[in-house]
């Protein structure tokens, strides 16, 4: 494969894509914050599957980082990301700095409302806000046809959805499987930063799970107490410290009393300042 | 002129530009609420001499509306704007309906922060909510390379500027000077909704802007003062109801003490229901 171009600005980014767009091309598109892993490798497979052109941001954006010490710790790891982006077909990278994505008067947020409120909103105040913004930035810049999202950050993914229909971003938003680790933790960039014993316990994440997901099929539909089983099986396996487990409506977050319809089973645990999300989609036909 | 496409959708819009895009077209955009005047013929001209594609969008926009009875009462005129926007050559014309813009769970917003908050958002709230949310809208599915908007919205034209900045919206926003009748009033749809005595009387915000640019040259550097005198003389010859008076920095809108730099005059007076709006922006040289 030819090496991808770099674009280090939107002005470039946008020119690259103007001109790719002239000569006939479909644009799919992978927004990251580098640290590639696995997943990100099926998503730009899926992007050179489907689309004539494949471009691949990485960027560690700083509005969506709640807490600074995350924001410090995110592993940086841009010439393996290259290397990484160049093997799987990646046509461009578009790698800002911070000054070429942010003026120092900017003050424009894309908001969206209590669904940015909800799960992992509730623990990281302002992290949605500053994911709608940099979504909607990377996305009037690529002008991509089609952009793909991994399903393990699931309400980011709804959220773009929202935003990029109501908008009217002219780009399809293309949901992606998780991808996960032999013993089923959901693969994440900051999986690397678990301490042994937490990677090991961490497993228990996609095991909770995956059992709530076999309840619900042989017939569980009380909400809370779904929800309160998962809670416990997780406390008694890990160290972890819950944020939350939530048994909610998979298109609004609204809580469930009774399982049906469409449902998000999904839970944040931290492990030391490690915090890891993992979630199930079940489909649960609703019955008169 | 052959006349203009007319595109009633986001999908159609967005497949249209595309097609000319790929054709190596550049696009002049104009977006308008429709009962187009001359202020407006002029950004289609200028839009024409600097693209070889001219799009105009006519939309009245509900969500920019704090009051139901202006929406209700907004001169709506499709046939004639049409006639207009085909004489003065636009290859196309945007009119989506409300159904086609918002989807009935649209969440999603675009804030300014305290710049919407300034001058006509004071007694507008959620005015420029509205404004910043269809216009990126608008930008995002016309995708041109250049959009014309008139000065006489001075901080509708500001603000959009800085959205366009900050969301990387990859279009150049044109400022294009005010476009007055024979009298100096400044060209606006809802002028026909004046009665004959409040259209007289509305010759005054212009002629008040006028003074008081007048007296900077002069010399003048007292901001409040000269904002006093301002009132003051509009009180002496109209009848309507001062919203406000202002002398501010031209770029945030802050209140200016002192007289200096770059310089915005701006009132609104409301005639009965029709609220007016007219600036003068001066630079002024800072001496140390």
């Amino acid at each position: 494969m030819p090496a991808p171009d770099i674009l280090r600005t939107p002005a470039a980014m946008l020119a690259w894509s103007k001109a790719a767009q002239r000569e006939g091309h479909t644009i799919g598109f992978v927004p990251t914050m580098g640290a590639l892993h696995k997943g990100h490798v099926t998503l730009v497979e899926r992007a050179r599957a489907e689309n004539t052109k494949v471009v691949v941001s990485v960027y560690v954006n700083p509005t969506q980082f709640d807490n600074p010490e995350d924001l410090k710790k995110y592993p940086r790891t841009f010439d393996t990301d290259r290397a990484l982006l160049e093997k799987a077909g990646a046509d461009a990278i578009y790698a800002p700095d911070d000054a070429a994505m942010y003026d120092p008067e900017a003050r424009t947020w894309v908001e969206v409302g209590e669904l940015a409120d909800a799960l992992c909103g509730l623990s990281r105040p302002g992290h949605f806000r500053g994911v709608c913004t940099v979504v909607t930035k990377l996305l009037s810049t690529v002008r991509p046809d089609r952009a793909y999202f991994g399903q393990k950050d699931y309400q980011q993914l709804r959220i773009i959805e929202v935003v990029a229909r109501d908008l009217n971003l002219g780009c399809a938003i293309v949901p992606c499987p998780i991808v996960r680790e032999a013993d089923g933790l959901a693969c994440s960039s900051r999986n690397v930063r678990l301490t042994p014993q937490h990677r090991q316990e961490a497993v228990w994440l996609s095991k909770v799970l995956r059992d709530a997901k076999a309840k619900i099929g042989a017939g569980e539909r009380e909400g809370l107490k779904l929800a309160g089983e998962m809670a416990e099986q997780l406390e008694a396996h890990t160290s972890g410290e819950i944020d939350y487990v939530a048994v909610v409506d998979a298109l609004n977050f609204a809580d469930l009393q009774k399982i049906e319809g469409e449902v998000l089973l999904a839970l944040a645990v931290k492990f030391g300042s490690v915090r890891l999300i993992d979630n199930e989609r079940v489909s649960v036909p609703v019955k008169p």
